[in-house]
């Protein structure tokens, strides 16, 4: 597609430029973004406010996700200040060897071409922008149709920061074609796009995992158990179950499928349904679970594999803690997954045999992200295996790069 | 296709049975593989006969790489011993820190199922499986269809001694149906196989990359460049020239194409070309190349895209260091990259500006391998940017896992 490939000889003509320039010119664009948004608010709000608009008429629903307010332009800003402080993740030398008299550093660079796909979330868009900017990444972004008017706002305002501190403009690039054939184009991008990240529900994940012959990393998709062992203290069961489940039940890192030991069940469900009845979370559950919460639909197979993204909750009684890691591995996505228990070897075991980014013991699954891991920011939360796993900070926007100075060597 | 579904349901039962064992577990296996292979080298030279015999029946051409000898053999095993000592790369906590009273830590942990597409090269089946099991991993093998007997007889000794140290055979599988559908099956299990590391030529990768669903590492494929600066000694140059494109021109580490600053090139093209002569080197140039050098072709468009893995040689007259960076950054495959200069400032422009696994001043490109840059071993060498980049050793089949140990927290 002519208009892709031209974003793509745009960003790696601004690649060789940007890559001259230092964290202190990266950091004064940065802060020159955080102000343009600020100055340029009503520009960016009224363009807001033609897409909502637009949005109402189409009957499009996600409105709240698609809406900038000042107080979240003030947010934007924010989030970008915050990015400048963070140390930068580039030029640090991983390792260094002398092999042959040949001095060999193996260095963090960053990945170039950076694309994101993601939908009406106009946030999103100054949230990528300056950590792929703080990484030295040109970054080419496509959001969703809906919130086209805002981002291209937003994104005038950004290149005209770039600009202003003497960085090349074509870092930041919007594809303001938004139809189906500009995605596929961007996924079929080799040797022009060095990574693509969507970000986004499963649908659009998968859509980019299935089309794509760029490398991606896959984000954001969690379908996350609790296991409540036999040992469990069920009253701190019951505030995890609840926290993991209701505090925000529209984010990936919320629990899906609750799975309680046989053993403790009949005491454990009705405690569990009490706390969630503030929510009015809507029980599915297997035959044993139907038998003791009669308020329970039975669960279809599906309910086991999908997110709800609701106050809605899976359940299963389970025989013992193999039967729950069983399940877990058949069913989840790899995202968080947690057990509440007081046996050390069954927490361990745990540990051990689940196969996700994140595992707990006794904690909230809620607690997977960049911030509450210590990496500052997040560009999204890896739930593939290569390169990066789980929440992915400033680094995972760098591969290495080995530099090799020798004096005549051969072999 | 249901054959590989199997292969992919074994191989993730014996994940789960396999992530229990330690280090020495793993080192007994493995070298009960090397002891296994040089006490069934009868068997497995027969079989490489069959697969020899049916390959000179058939046309087939790289015999010499099919080939298995009794020193061959031997070398496979001293391979495989090689691994034993080398630290295991599973089990290394990488960081650690406690945020709201959770002791959060990120460890190394085995990729899971790994998959290999590879050619009709019997030696790869020893040493990937042996690379594999020492990092954790369950392997599925798919190599080329010339060398089913020998893979067939070496994996049966390879799977028997995985037994015969307690750990499950079905870590070691073999994809014994070779047509193009189970290559392809192999591609989209998503879910079921981890991470593709295709390892051969450039159709064979190109075909991975474009079809395959699951994470895939971009190996192998290496079009590389000397550019011999303004200041360069000659006689240094002649010699690295000399070595990166004569020492082994079939491997990826070679020189295809040899970029010449103009005010030297006089001098220093009639002296490389009488170095290369003692390999009759046929050397292809542009329109200053052939001016200089009477026996050169001149070079058509793809003389620059392509790898000839053989004793030919593309040649450029550039003006500049700028204009070489520009002709790499259009043609180079991002593998490894040279500059011959005694220019400083020039040196560091091109490692900074250079976007390539690995990037030389004054040494022979050749050097690229986990050997020299001191990994011990390696599973390939990425030329993409995700994961690994360059030489791949044991770390890079690992991933990592985020274990959260808390109390009760809540957010």
């Amino acid at each position: 597609m002519q208009y892709i490939n031209e974003l793509c000889t745009r960003a790696q003509a601004a690649k060789l430029r940007f890559a001259a320039a230092d964290t202190d010119a990266k950091n004064r664009a940065l802060l020159a973004m955080a102000n343009a948004l600020l100055a340029h608010q009503d520009e960016i709000l009224q363009a807001n406010a033609n897409d909502l608009s637009r949005a109402r008429e189409n009957g499009y629903t996600l409105s709240d996700r698609l809406r900038l307010t000042p107080e979240r332009v003030a947010g934007m800003a924010q989030g970008i200040r915050e990015v400048v402080v963070l140390p930068d993740p580039a030029g640090r030398v991983l390792s260094g060897s002398v092999e042959q008299g040949l001095r060999i550093e193996k260095i963090t660079v960053p990945l170039g071409v950076v694309a994101i796909i993601y939908e009406a979330r106009p946030n999103v868009t100054a949230d990528a922008a300056s950590l792929c900017v703080k990484a030295g990444n040109c970054v080419i972004l496509r959001g969703g149709k809906e919130a086209l008017e805002s981002n291209k706002a937003i994104v005038r305002v950004l290149r005209a920061a770039m600009d202003s501190a003497g960085l090349p403009a074509d870092c930041i690039q919007l594809v303001e074609d938004t139809s189906r054939e500009s995605a596929n184009a961007l996924m079929r991008a080799n040797g022009r796009v060095d990574v693509l990240i969507p970000r986004g529900g499963a649908g659009l994940i998968r859509a980019c995992v299935e089309g794509a012959t760029v490398p991606v990393i896959e984000t954001g998709v969690g379908n996350c158990h609790t296991y409540v062992d036999e040992s469990a203290d069920l009253a701190m069961a019951a505030e995890i179950v609840y926290n993991a489940k209701c505090s925000r039940p529209s984010v990936c890192n919320a629990m899906e499928t609750l799975l309680v030991h046989e053993s403790i069940a009949a005491q454990a469900l009705p405690l569990f349904y009490d706390k969630l009845r503030e929510k009015n979370v809507e029980w599915r559950g297997d035959e044993a679970t139907c038998a003791l919460l009669p308020a329970a639909r039975p669960a279809a197979e599906t309910d086991y594999e999908i997110e709800f993204l609701d106050y809605i909750l899976a359940c299963r009684i389970v025989p013992s803690l193999d039967a729950a890691i069983v399940h877990i591995t058949r069913y989840g996505s790899g995202h968080s997954e947690c057990i509440v228990t007081n046996s050390y070897s069954n927490a361990e075991s745990f540990l051990g045999r689940v196969d996700a980014a994140a595992v707990y013991v006794n904690a909230s699954t809620r607690f997977t992200d960049g911030g509450a891991f210590g990496l500052g920011a997040e560009i999204g939360i890896s739930t593939q295996k290569l390169h990066a796993r789980g929440p992915m900070g400033l680094d995972a926007l760098c591969t290495v790069k080995w530099l090799v100075r020798g004096s005549g060597q051969i072999r």
